[in-house]
């Protein structure tokens, strides 16, 4: 038993930190590194990686829309020649750093309203996927299962990685619930934790309005950039340390 | 006899463009290719890096301040810390591009008020040699000869190509006239041929003054914003050429 | 028999230069000024501003999207109360230097693709018009007829300009034809004089399949950034004056 | 007994959050509220400016360089010209801002590297000043005593308010002990809030050396961004009040 735990980190930017990466950083398996068009800058990316390398953490190119003032969360209607672009310049700027600190970027994942856009958005889909296998065939990608651009993706011939997510509600059907929704983010930590144990034996977790659903994942994500974050993730990583499932990247 | 002949390019970003890359890859022998932070954008970057790959013209990583509204000809004090960053960012980016045209990033050249900063500046200095050593250390840098980064770029064991200027007035000692004096820059191309003959020989040019002036160079700088920039390139390689002077890049 | 003539200015960006200010300042009656978010810098809007009041010509606010390396022209999915606030801040700065100028804003028209999303989008069109009349409830809006935010921004108190396109085709129902199809931009000088002088007329032009179709306009739009945007403003306003139409800003 | 209280607000951009608005809002007199090239952003500035007004809070603009990613700490050496013009735009934007708010922008405040560039920059401090009188001639500027800015404003004539830093060392000369020093910046509430009745009254405070050095204030400025901001310049506030010293904006 075994399953990789990522997280969203190195999203400050200038003067303005958010999330605690030196705390998660000692917790996950997998780091979704931030590349400076949403969020961070290259010397967090630098630190990140650095810290990342150190502790044996996977360095993810987390690749989003050019947007510092919206953080990547408002979809932007990209041609997707011009997208494919924008995220081969992402993932090579991080993979720099990642190579200064003697390794190298291990996978991509997109974020935000591009994460959101990609499940079913066709151009901007393949854009991602082109982006990805122009820069290295081998890299792989994480995402959300039944999303357009992993099946894409898993025709191109990558290495496609599924995740769930430890803190939000799920439809019957396996989907998750929008963000405004009542009850589409969860709170309590020993809840969540044992969801994510439930999700790492294949047992089916209570959707939102209480019917079992399985969901299936190569790794679970924990967010980074709440309040009590670091706490949720430590929940999680001790619970599953505990119940003898082994925490390890997907992508070493 | 050879000399390499180098010109920026890819200063374009979005709508906006700049200088006729077409043409001039047609011409030079070594591309630096802005990446980003004073101008570029991935699509631009992603374009020449395939036609320079195309035509064998080696790219080099023009770096620069992050400054696209003042297009990295304002000084910036940035702790050197933070422009090494800066600098691994923008060669990390720029190489992406070039390793999906099928080759890689071959040199580096600072950009503008960087480029200009560093002849003095030690701690910016220090930062972009160490921010190239840190990338690859077998990277030679390109720039002004007797600047203190070529100084610390040989110390710290990287190699060091020196450049002239085709089109600028140079002082009896061999040190460029700051663009706003009168006669800083040349603009007849016959008589900017003609120093770049001499200098490839290893003849004096004559000094603003008129004082025979001998510079050193391995590669010739010819600029690509300006309306005649076309022009005057093509002469001077034309003119280099018919001399028997084999133009060929000093990275490849 | 008058009518206003409006064109697209002030989209440069630092070193970057787009169109021919002073040519077209010498031809439109209404300049929409770039202000910063998608084209312009403080700069080129001061700068236009200056000029525009030397030559009593309208300044417009052209508000956009935060998008400089999309140049406005990617739709961004921004929150509408945050869009509300991106137009406040543009008019608020543009109106700054026209009022240096000894004039201020007197209409606002939005750019790109925020023009074409208000069209149908009801919380951006929304938004827009909330901007303008909490900023001055007496600013005109200049924009397409038939358009949602113009009918909200209609209802909401605001005075409404109507504009056509002298150099787009249309379709027999009045509505343009999607500048990608075939036949969708004109470029011969002389008929899209002609249909201006139709439409200041009330005549009906030939739509893009020949049929007549009758197009409303307090203003006709002139386009700035094509190569030969002068030649054909210039040429539209010769050909109106000809024919005893008064070029006069519908702001003024 | 009357002294103003200012402080560094609306220092959030988009996702970031910087500093305590609220709480710090209920507490000073005239807020230096950022206006989008540091720090801040248009739903800051609108947010930041209603709240202001409610309170009766006086709201100045706080210009600084275009620089995101150094929050305007880092000098650039933009051409006067181009700074001025970056000044009026800002002055503008949050002009917008504070008149939707049903008040207006009733004082300008530099920030961050460009406060201090203009102590000494001749030509800067020079276009800072243009910048205010081209934009309304009655607006005060709030400064350094002794700042060849303040001076060249007070020569234009610009009304010019001195400030005093509350939880700052100066030197036997008067001039503030810079950050990196030793000893630069005082934490603890009770010697803050002593100094500052001192200042008001017109009393010595001990310098960096133990020296009893005099400074004299129109306004003393609490700092915004630290973790304790807070709580310094509630005790500052509180102290004041104790001691019969009325809290008034100088600007209203």
């Amino acid at each position: 038993m075994r399953i990789d735990l990522n997280s969203d980190l190195g999203e400050g930017f200038g003067r303005w930190e958010l999330g605690d990466d030196e705390a998660l950083l000692s917790i996950v398996t997998s780091a979704n590194v931030a590349c400076g068009f949403h969020a961070g800058d290259p010397t967090v990316m630098r630190r990140v990686c650095a810290r990342a390398a150190d502790r044996g953490v996977a360095v993810g190119a987390q690749v989003g829309y050019r947007d510092l003032a919206g953080f990547g969360r408002r979809f932007i209607d990209v041609p997707p020649d011009e997208l494919a672009d924008d995220v081969v310049y992402q993932i090579g700027a991080l993979d720099a750093f990642a190579r200064i600190a003697g390794d190298r970027v291990r996978y991509v994942k997109p974020h935000g309203a591009l994460y959101n856009a990609i499940v079913h958005h066709e151009g901007q889909a393949r854009a991602v996927v082109e982006a990805v296998r122009s820069y290295d065939a081998d890299l792989p990608v994480l995402g959300l299962p039944g999303s357009r651009w992993l099946e894409l993706a898993e025709q191109a011939g990558l290495r496609v990685v599924r995740e769930a997510f430890a803190d939000r509600a799920y439809t019957p059907e396996g989907v998750l619930v929008p963000r405004r929704h009542p009850g589409a983010v969860l709170h309590d930590p020993d809840e969540i934790a044992e969801r994510c144990l439930r999700i790492v034996h294949g047992e089916p977790i209570p959707a939102v309005d209480g019917t079992p659903v399985r969901i299936t994942a190569d790794s679970l994500c924990v967010h980074g950039d709440t309040p009590d974050a670091v706490r949720v993730a430590e929940r999680v990583a001790r619970r599953l340390a505990d119940e003898g499932v082994r925490l390890a990247a997907f992508a070493r």
